[in-house]
C-alpha cells in the first residue's frame, strides 16, 4: 500500500451503507485502508414490531457486530429514523464529521432513491460537498483544504436520469464477509426486509438456517446486477472476468465532489 | 367489474384534480369504482380579487358541485393556497390520508411543474410513498400493506426530463362531463385563469353562454393533446380510435409507487 | 340539566387529561354533558422499554378503555410524544378541532410545567385562544363566535407565577372512577410512571393486586391535595364538606379563554 | 424643542400603534418629533368577510389615512395576519428597520397580550433588544451605539405579572384626533371589531353617525382608563389634572431596553 | 434603442451575477437598458480570514464599485453567507424585490450549481416565478401582469440534465469591463477563490500587477468558453465571428419563466 | 471529598460560564470535583470587528485558556452567535451532552436574561430538563435514572418574577483566580465588552496594565453584588463573614431539576 486511504460511506439507516459499499469496504479494510461507515438515521422505524430507543440501540449493536465482521468504524448519528431532513442543522453535523474523518472518497446514494430518508442523505452530502473547505461553515472544525471524491452507490431510478455505471469492482472475493455482514442486521434482515417484502414466514428459525437463507436469497440478486453491470466491469477487469463476477460494486462519480481522473482510479480503487 | 378499484387524485389547488385526470374519474365512477379527489390546499389564493376564508369557502363549494356532477368525493386540506411547503407535518397528514382510503391508484403531478405548489405536491407524493407502509411514521394511523400505484399526470416540462406518455385513456365520451366539473369551478374558470391569462374580458356574463365558452376554449385544447399523444393512445385502442379522440388523458407511471404489470394496464383501466 | 354543555380536556400525552380532570368529566358526564379528552400526543415515548407504534397503539388502546370507564370521547392526535412544538402547524389542527367540537370549557395544563410537551400544550391552547373566533384562520372550519373558558388545571410551579386556585369540585364521590380510568393506562401507572419514579419492584403482578397498590398510591396525594385546598373547597362547598373531601380538583380560569362570570359558575359547575 | 425626538411604535396589526399609543404620537408630532408606527403584520386577516391581498391593502391604505391625520408615517411588514412568528428571519427584519429609523424611544405591547401576533410582536421587540447594537447580526446595516428605550403600552393581563404603570400621559387634549385616527380604520372600527364583539348592528350607516358613535363607545372606556390610573397620572400633572383627565396613555418602562433615569421623564415626554 | 428593457441578475454571493452575466450586464446598459444585480447574500463566509459584519460591507463595498464601473445597480440581501434556503420568507422578499424592479428578464444561475447557496438561489427564482403573478402573495406589493423571462447562465453539471446553450452574446468587447468589474471583487479574486484554488502565492502584491494576472487568468477559461460554445455563437453571429470571439455569455431559457419567441430574441438581445 | 461531584455550567457564549459561576467552578475543582464549562454558541458574533470563524476559534482559544487556569474543561458548540434558537435538535443535543457528563448540578442563567441566546439557552435547559430521563428521547444516548438539580445565576430581571437568591458562596477567596478566568477572555473584556460599553478607550494597551484595569473594574461590581446578598450569605456563613465577602456568587433553585434537599445544601456546596 502506497498511500493510505480512507472512504467514509454514508447512508440513511444502519445496513444502507453495507448494502451500498459492503465489498469495497472489507477490499480497503483488508488492505489497511481505513473505512467509516455513518448511518445518518438511528434506525428507529424501520419494524413491524419494535420501535423507539429499544429499536436503535438493536441497531446500534448489530451496525457494531458489522464493524468487527469487516474490521471497519461504524457510526450512527441520532436523527430519529423516517424523519430526517436536509436542514442546515444537519448539515453542520455531517460537515463537522466529514471534516473530522478527512475522507479521500465519500461514498453515498443518489439524491433521487426510493425512500425520504435516502433522499435526504444523497441531498445532504451534496450540500455538504464544498462547504467541507469553508472555514466560515461550522466554524470550530477546521476545513478541508480539498473537496472529497463522492460516489454514488448503484439504483435503479431513471428519473431525473439514471444512473451511470462508472467505476466497478469485482467483489465476488468478499462476497461472503458482505453476506456476514447482512447476516449482523438481524432486525433488518431476517424481521423489518422479510415483513416489508412479505417473505417474513420463509425465514428459517435457525441461526444458520436463516444465514443460509440469507445468502440464497441475495446471491442471485448480485449475479443478476454482475451480468447486468457486465460492460464496465470489463473495462476494469477484462471480460473473462467480468463474466464469471459473481457480485460487483458500481459507482457514479457525483459532480459534486472532487474530480477522479482516470488515471488515477487504480489508486483509489486498488483492487 | 370484477375488483371494486379505488382511485385517489392528489392535486395542489381545487381544480387541479379535474384539469390531471377528470376524464378518468368519470369513467372509473360510472363503472362503480370509489374516486377521492384531495386538493392540498384550501384555494385560498388563486384569484385576482377575493382572498381568505371567503374564496377558500366558495372554492369548497365550487369542490362539492364537482364531486356531485362526477360522483365522486372531493376533499380538501386546508393547507394555505400559495404556501404549501413539502414538510413532514403535510407528509404525515397525506400518509394518514392515503392510508384511510387505501387506493389501488394514485394520479398526482410531478414535482416539476410551473406552480411551487404544484412542485410541493408532487414531492409530498413522493415523499408519502414507501412512508403508507411504514407503522412506525403516523403511528395511530394502520400502515398499508403494499406501496400504491403512482401515476403522474401529464406535463409540457423538458427539464429534469420530459413527461413520458405510457398510458392512454380516451376520455372523448365523457368530455362533456369533463367539461361540467370546470364549469363547477367558477372562480376559476371564469375568474382567476382567464385574468392571470388575459382574457377576462371575453368571457360572457351568461352562465350558459359562459360554459359554451368555456368548451370552446378547452375543447382546441384537448384536441391538440390527443393529436400529440396519438403514437400512446395507439398502442390501447389501435390507430383509428387514436386519430378520432378528442380528448385523452395520459399517465406517466412514477417510479416511487407500487409496479404497474404491463399484463394488469387492462385491469387497472378497465376503459 | 338546563344546558347541556360541552367540556374539552387537552393534555400532552394520554392519561394526563385524566389526571387533571378525571373527577370532574365523570361529574359532567353523568349529568349528560359531553366531555372530549384530547392527547396532543400519541403517547410514543414515555416508556422505559417499548416505543414507537406499538406504543402509541397501546396507549390508543387504555384511551378507549378510559372512554368506555368514564363515559366520554378521547381522542389523540399523532403527533409523536416528547417532540410536540407549538407550531402554527399544530395551533391550526387544535384550532380546527376545538371549532368542530365547540365546547363551553377547555380545561388544559399551564404553559409552565414540568414536561416540554405539557408546556407546548398550554401554549398552543393560549395560542387557539381568540384565533377560534377568526375565520381567515383555520379556513375551510367555520369559526365560534364565542372565546371558551380556559381553566387551567393544578400545578405545583411557582414560577413565573404560582397556580392559584379559583374553583374547587369535590370529586370524592367520583374518586373510584377516576382511579379506574387511570387504571386502564396500564403502560403508564404500572410500567412507566413507576421506572421513571424508581417503585417499579413495589407494583404486584396481579391485576386486582397492583389496582389496589394503585389506589393507596394515588390515595393520600389526593388527600394532600384536598388538605392544601381546603379555603377554596369551602367557598363553594362550605367547611364541613371540604374537611371531608377526599379528593378534589382545581382550577385557574385563564385569561386568555372567555369570561367566567362569579355568578354562572354553579351553572359551569353543576355539582 | 430642545432635541428632536425619535418615536417608534410597534404594534401587530394596522390599528394597534394607535390603540397603544395614538394620542402620545399626536402630542409628539405636533412638537415637531418625528413618530414612525410599525404594524408587524399586512391586517390581512382580522376580517368577517374579506380577506387577502384585497384586506391587506384596504388595510394599508386606512393606515395612510392614520399617518396623514397625525402627521406620522405609518409602515407595514408584510408577514401574513394570524401567523407572526418569533422567527430569527422577523427579528433581522425588525432589527434592520429599528436601525435605520434609530429610534430613542420604542413602545410596543408586552408579550402576553391575547392574540398570538401580539405575543409575538412583543417577543420580537424584546429579541431586538440589545441586537441592534451587534454589528455581526444583520450585516448589513450598521448597528446603533445605544439600546432604545422600551416601553410597554397598557394591557390587563395579570400574569405572570400585571402591567405596572410607570409612566403616564394626559391626552385629553387630543382625543379628538386619536378618535380621529380610529376613525380611519374603517374595517375594523365598523367591521371586524364590531362583529367580533357582537355589536355590528349597532353601527350607524352613515359616516358622520357612525363616527360619533366610534367617540360615544370609546370616550367611557377612555374615561375609565384615566380614573384606573389616576395614581400615576397624578405623579406627573398633580392630583387636580388626573380628575379630569379625559383619556390617557400609559406605560411600563421594558427591561429589555435602554435605562430611562427618572430625571430624565419629561425630557423624553415634553407634554 | 426603441424599448427601455429592465434586466435582473439574481446571484448568490456578490461576484456570481458578474461572473453571470457581466459582460451583457456592460452591453444593455451601455445601451441605456437598466441592470440591477442582486445577490442574495451578504457574502459574510467566503473568506479564508475574515468573517461576519466586516466580511459583508467589504463585500458590500465591492459590489458598489462594481456598480459604478458598469453603470449598473448593485442590491444585496442580508441573509446570510452559506446559510440561503428556499425558505417561504426568502421566496417573498424575492418576490416582492422582483415585482418593484419589474424585469423584462431575469438571469440566475440553475438549481444545480455547486453551492447550496447557488442552488437556493436557483430554485428560490424557480419559486418565485408565476408568484409574481399572484396578488395573494406578498399582499403589500402589486403583483406583475406577467411572468418575467427567466435565463440561466451556464455551468458545467451534466446532471440531471446538462447545461443547454440556446443564446449567446459574443462579449469580447466589452471582456475588459467584466475584468475591471471582477477587480473589484479584490476579497474574493484575490483572496478567497485563490486560497480555495490554491494558487493565492500566485496573486502579485501591486494592485495593477494583480489585474493583469487576473485578466491573465480568465482570458483563456474565457477563451475556451467560445470555443466550446462557437455553434451558438454562430447561430447569432455567422461563424466568422464565433470563430474569432474571445468570450461569450450563454443562456439556456427556464420553462419557469415567460417565453422567449425566437423572433424577439433580437429584441430583448439587442447586440 | 466524600463524594466526588460533577458540576456542570452551561452559559450561551464563551465568557457566560465563567461570569455565572467563575468562583464556584475554582472552589469545585480546587476540592477534586468535576467541573464542565459548556458554551451554546460559538461566540462568533460578539465582537465589533472580528466575526465568523476567526472570532470563533479566538473564543475557543480563550476559554481553553481559561479552562488551564481554572482547572476545569471547557466545551463549545458550534451554534452560531446570536443565532440560537431552543429547537429540537438543539435541545437533543444538550441532552445528550448532559446524559454524558451526568452532572450532579447544573448551572444556567434563567430564559429571561438580556441577551436571546441566554434566554434560549435558558430554555433549552428547561426544555432538557425531565428529557434527560426518557430512554425514548435521544434514543442513542443511555438515560440518566434522576433529574439533575438546576441552579439559576443571578440576574436583576423582576419581571415576569425577580431572582430569588437561595444559595450563595463566598467566593473572595478565589476572586484573583475568577478576575485571571475574565483576563483569558481577551476579545471580550478588552474588546467587545469595551466597546458595546463605551469604556474601549479607558482600557490599557499592555497587558498587565490591562488586568489591573479589569480587575478595578469588576472589583466594586462584586462587591456591591456581596452587599446586596448578605441576607442570604449570612445564612450560610454568619453575618460577619456576610459583611467582609468581597464577592459572591448565589443561586436559585430551578422549579425544573431536581430536588435540592435543604439538608444536602453543605454536601453539594462543600465549601
Amino acid at each position: 500500500m502506497e498511500k493510505k486511504l480512507k472512504i467514509m460511506v454514508i447512508g440513511a439507516h444502519p445496513d444502507d451503507c453495507d448494502l451500498h459499499a459492503g465489498g469495497v469496504a472489507v477490499k480497503y479494510a483488508r488492505l489497511g485502508h481505513e473505512v467509516l461507515f455513518l448511518s445518518m438515521t438511528n434506525g428507529s422505524a424501520g419494524h413491524q414490531e419494535m420501535g423507539g430507543a429499544k429499536l436503535a440501540m438493536t441497531r446500534y449493536g448489530e451496525a457494531q457486530a458489522v464493524a468487527r465482521t469487516a474490521g471497519i468504524r461504524y457510526k450512527m448519528f441520532d436523527f430519529d429514523d423516517a424523519h430526517l431532513e436536509p436542514t442546515l442543522e444537519a448539515r453542520k453535523m455531517l460537515v463537522s464529521e466529514i471534516r473530522q474523518f478527512a475522507p479521500d472518497i465519500i461514498i453515498t446514494n443518489r439524491p433521487n432513491d426510493y425512500h425520504p430518508d435516502h433522499r435526504a442523505t444523497g441531498q445532504l452530502v451534496m450540500d455538504a460537498s464544498y462547504m467541507v473547505m469553508v472555514p466560515n461553515f461550522c466554524k470550530l472544525t477546521p476545513p478541508l483544504r480539498y473537496n472529497p471524491i463522492i460516489l454514488y452507490a448503484e439504483d435503479r431510478f431513471q428519473f431525473p436520469a439514471p444512473f451511470k455505471p462508472e467505476i466497478a469492482v469485482d467483489v465476488s472475493d468478499v462476497l461472503d464477509v458482505k453476506f456476514a455482514m447482512l447476516n449482523c442486521h438481524v432486525s433488518q434482515m431476517y424481521d423489518w426486509l422479510r415483513w416489508i417484502g412479505h417473505d417474513l414466514d420463509e425465514v428459517p428459525a435457525d441461526e444458520e438456517a436463516r444465514f443460509e437463507w440469507l445468502c440464497e436469497h441475495y446471491r442471485p440478486i448480485y449475479e443478476g446486477g454482475a451480468r447486468k453491470n457486465e460492460a464496465v466491469v470489463a473495462a476494469r477487469y477484462g471480460e473473462e472476468r467480468a463474466k464469471q463476477a459473481k457480485a460487483v460494486e458500481v459507482f457514479q462519480v457525483s459532480e459534486y465532489g472532487g474530480r477522479l481522473p482516470a488515471d488515477q482510479i487504480d489508486t483509489y480503487f486498488p483492487f
